[in-house]
């Protein structure tokens, strides 16, 4: 009865979701996306944790057959050490992905039978995009109780968003407590054999680690 | 700067839709989704309405890996002959369909820049699944609003839902005035050579057509 969902694309945060949920007696099952992202590195990534953590997973496999994003088009360069309190959206957003993925989510969740859905979203140390704040989050929630069939019946699915308020040095710090495997996770939005170091990803992460005192063990 | 989006399944409500947006001037994408549904007769006739219509269209491959409907598992029967006035959710139900392919109709129409989405959803003569009621399209509309890239710049999407307040009949006369090519679509949840005729879906269709008092030109 205690069954949930969780969204995993194989970055810091979703992994430190994925333990929190975990730690909370939650039975987790893991969606991972294929979506054509820039780089497969981050989905060899999210299945290296899901098994780690000893939970069941599906990879979904979706196509966007549009463009607009740096992580969807090569074409578009992803920005490199842009300040990370600059205001606006920046190129690396994808249009509607956490509402597609929430979306899977929930029918997945309504399937086997789970009451929640856990994401990692942030909206503290992020880069603006509109679909990780808390607004978007309950308007969501508020529109699968409308539109999903155990919505209708009063037993809703609710959104789990254990990070949304956190900075990310307060992220790793949890992170240290739940024993997340740090080296299988992989944040930055090129595909290399190493962190760029440079895209916005890349440096959250590396500001949360140094706020936080931990040392990366990633690279 | 007319242009929309419009989810496409083959079917009489969806075919009516798109001819309904076309005649309002909209320049119209078709989105056809094929999600490992029971048959894929339904995707050969969306194809064929886009193509008459003249508009372009995308097919949108996703795929679904839980069970749990009879539209998405061979092993689960399709009811014949039940009471069309019946209450609750029939096994034809498939979690959060709607939802997923509004999700994936706002991440197309925010990439190609359409302010619109038409869906042909029916909350009149209609299976009762609780993604086709006004109350679910406006609480998603509002969730779009709060998640898209448009929406927090105050440019919204919107969900237009021509035929959700009518009855069955009064679509096919409607069909009939924007002269909808009837012999293309398929509304039968079988994928036999000829509409069951026993399923919901070919019993709403032929009572819109009996009660409007039009010949139903695709046996």
């Amino acid at each position: 009865m205690n069954k949930a969902v969780v969204l995993l694309s194989g970055g810091l945060d979703s992994a430190t979701t994925l333990y929190d949920a975990k730690a909370r007696g939650f039975r987790c099952h893991c969606l991972i996306f294929d979506y054509h992202q820039r780089h497969r590195r981050e989905i060899t990534s999210a299945v290296a944790v899901a098994k780690k953590s000893g939970c069941s997973y599906s990879v979904v496999k979706i196509n966007l057959p549009w463009k607009g994003s740096a992580l969807l088009d090569k074409n578009i360069t992803v920005p490199q050490n842009r300040r990370l309190d600059r205001k606006g959206i920046p190129v690396t957003y994808v249009p509607a992905r956490n509402i597609i993925f929430l979306s899977f989510a929930a029918s997945c969740a309504e399937a086997m039978g789970a009451r929640k859905i856990f994401i990692g979203a942030n909206a503290i140390d992020y880069s603006g995009y509109p679909d990780c704040r808390p607004a978007f989050m309950n308007s969501f929630e508020a529109a699968l109780r409308r539109g999903l069939k155990t919505g209708v019946r009063g037993q809703g699915i609710s959104i789990e968003t254990p990070l949304i308020r956190k900075t990310k040095a307060q992220i790793v710090k949890l992170a240290v407590k739940l024993k997340v495997p740090f080296q299988l996770t992989w944040s930055c939005y090129q595909g290399g054999r190493k962190p760029c170091g440079v895209c916005d990803s890349c440096r959250f992460r590396a500001k949360g680690f140094e706020e936080a005192g931990v040392k990366d063990t990633t690279i």
